[in-house]
């Protein structure tokens, strides 16, 4: 569980404004759930489909949009404001701030560091990593224990890696990023040419270039490029267990699920989605916006925005048998139908 | 290869019980798959669909259920016991304590252990690993080279961490616990509230909980809750490379197979199967005894145990290509079809 | 971006051969795809498909086969070979040999080494690395900062470890292979005996054995086997983030993409493919020659070499949905049609 600090409605209000109704002395000790939230508990309730278990939630308090003003006042206090989901977004950030320890920025005697390497000033360095020759960390950075800055890599003011990430060399990152634990920036993009039966290596000459306030989750690999660089946006948001193979492009602000995987050269645009185990082929392109569903396999060019989909659906075992056996022969029975109809005319 | 090193039979049943049929002064060098078994291999057959290799195979001796203890011996040895297969997951429980080098615990030197942090008795820690403040080791753990245990994170007594995992601040994980290399405990859920744009933030407030006697697999990552905790309950077994996001409940006794993911919020039931690289979608749930087979997505929640299946049927590609191309014209198909029954009546 | 030196075509032509139409002076900084190629660029035409981009391009020079020399020579330098992506291939060899700093061979002192650990000559150990008793490293190996080499596992002469690796005990690696960052050789693979409900572990008690010129990329696991090895032959080629379970055996030369997974026990052919996130059902074998698209989970034993795919065709959402939930009623489709067809008859 996470750490405990009590505050009151005041305190919220003052820090991240709205509309209170209800009692501004009253106490909170947790952000919860409306439906796990306790008396002395801020809740939210972003979207209206779940409007039923307001009446049902013990919060002390529910962050609302003016339109369920009037409803949430009715069972207690209430914060009106217009995103309330954002809202909560900026509460969790100050409740973090204040229940997270903050221990002042230091360079941990066991880190091994190359004196050519440029570190800036607030930085903090954990124990045992490693920052290599000419590497350059920006004001306010925080490495992680046992990470590994490879020679000539960039880190921008104020990013953060945690403990065990990679950041290879000839790399750089923005500012203002979060990089999670096990993170491999910069390995060898995957490319081979076939000669005689074997493959012979081509060396990656490229780099990987991140902007800024790119969060990247944990064990996420991105390829460096094989000639030019693998190249992330700003905004860009990957969760965990995600691939993205060399000379890939991301946009700016699009943001992709767990376990994706996107192959060499695929240009994707800005603002998309791409849900969890979905994968974008190879040299290929998707435009801004375009939304890519859960477990879906892109095989070629997007142009258009919108919601993408392609997902067996599942079914039980037994159906599922005998509609995939039957899909075996789906374009037989095409070829039936056809018949039939030819026949009938 | 792993180390060898000799026994005899009588040795094995004295460990382990059983029924011997045969020479209790045989030597066993090996444990070995019956086609693969020497002449001093113990084998084993659990499943009667492999009898055929009984003849065949080599083993000095193979252990069996009464039901083939006549067959069985009348090749050689036998060990006859009413569940093969768990006789041979203990069989190698017992051969690895054997062959396998215990070293002493010790605390290596150049691990760096904040002075506020627990340590239980007999307790190992391997070279370079880092335990931040407040973190509590119980009893006869071990924590491999590279682990990084972050302040205020618990680790049960006989829990062992291999090389280079992380547990993150404030998770805990039980006793008797196995976790391999590059897992990554705690890191951030994947939470952000749209806002002109761009993505904000969802701090991730919640931890992660891990019960006793679970298992998990190289390279997987368990989110920490963005209000609550992660829970994986007693007895769970993950394999490689899975995601488990924030908030997943995972009921115990449950196992999934490599590369699975599940997406936020998901509860899953207790004694539940998921094959390799299934996904299960966020906010939905799964009752207990719910099997999955690989490669499925599950889109919706599950209120009956039994087994669920969606995937698309291999074939060779020129007849896939045929049959994917009609999928997407399926609707229309049923549409003809409606019209010829329409028609003919 | 990587480092940049200037070289000549003479000195291109002198270090890998080739027919050179042009000026031996012409100086190039960098080698470039076509489009992206600038005046003092060297770029490459391996696809005849992309013909076009030859006029269109500014490189200095293109690497052409012969029945383009004319072509490519209207236009400005050419180097005519009769493979131009295999060039290419030992050109970036060659280029990365001329780019890149080589320091010379070190053990840092901060690397945790076991006395009876037997290192060859001209050995690179980086920062922190951990390498235990008995283990043995070949001549001119690199193990990165932060590896872990356990005890008796053996790395062969000339073998990359990027930093953050892990070998398990009693596996080996051959010589002049590559392995990147966060790869864990030599994890439990998953097993278990089912008993009253729990599941009961199975010790690993085989290693892994990787042969000569294997690459294997970031994050990527590769499993102990049960009781004999998990096998990976030479030159095979494993993109990031691919889970290769116990007992499996890859044959040489095969390549796999991303994000695959190869269930326990599979058996998998020389020069075979596997494109990313397929899956491989284990306990089932594949010819020399079979090539895997990606996305496809390969169900059953291939005994024949292709192409095999398996992929759900996307689609805009609503067509999707439209064609998924008729694919639920398939196999009724098919009695509809059968109907008919007696109807008629």
């Amino acid at each position: 569980m996470a750490a405990v600090a009590i505050t009151t409605l005041a305190d919220v209000i003052a820090a991240l404004g709205g509309d209170l109704h209800g009692d501004a002395h009253t106490e909170i000790d947790s952000l919860q759930p409306l439906a796990e939230a306790s008396a002395r508990s801020l809740a939210f309730l972003a979207n209206p489909r779940y409007q039923s278990q307001l009446n049902e939630s013990r919060a002390a308090c529910v962050i609302v949009a003016p339109a369920l003003a009037e409803v949430a006042a009715a069972r207690g206090a209430a914060i009106v404001t217009p995103d309330p989901y954002l809202y909560f977004a900026r509460l969790t950030q100050w409740w973090a701030a204040r229940v997270r320890p903050q221990s002042a920025a230091r360079i941990h005697p066991s880190a091994v560091i190359d004196p050519s390497a440029t570190i800036g000033a607030d930085v903090d360095i954990g124990p045992l990593a490693v920052v290599e020759a000419d590497a350059r960390i920006g004001d306010g950075a925080r490495i992680g224990a046992h990470c590994v800055i490879e020679r000539n890599a960039r880190i921008g003011a104020g990013t953060r890696l945690a403990a065990r990430v990679t950041l290879g060399f000839d790399c750089s990152i923005g500012e203002r990023c979060i990089v999670h634990g096990g993170v491999v920036i910069g390995a060898d993009g995957f490319g081979f040419a076939p000669s005689q039966g074997a493959w012979v290596k081509i060396e990656q000459l490229g780099a990987v270039r991140i902007g800024n306030e790119v969060e990247i989750g944990a064990n996420t690999c991105i390829d460096r490029g094989a000639l030019g660089d693998t190249v992330i946006e700003d905004g860009v948001k990957l969760d965990n267990l995600i691939q993205i193979a060399h000379n890939v492009q991301v946009g700016a602000h699009t943001a992709m699920a767990g376990c994706v995987g996107v192959a060499g050269s695929a240009v994707i645009g800005k603002h998309c989605t791409v849900g969890g185990a979905a994968i974008i082929l190879g040299h290929l392109s998707l435009v801004d916006g375009v939304h890519v569903s859960a477990g879906t396999a892109i095989t070629r060019s997007i142009n258009k925005p919108g919601i993408y989909s392609g997902m067996f659906p599942f079914d039980d075992n037994a159906s599922w048998e005998k509609n995939a056996a039957t899909l075996r022969q789906l374009h037989a029975l095409r070829e039936r139908v056809r018949a039939l109809e030819k026949n009938l005319k």
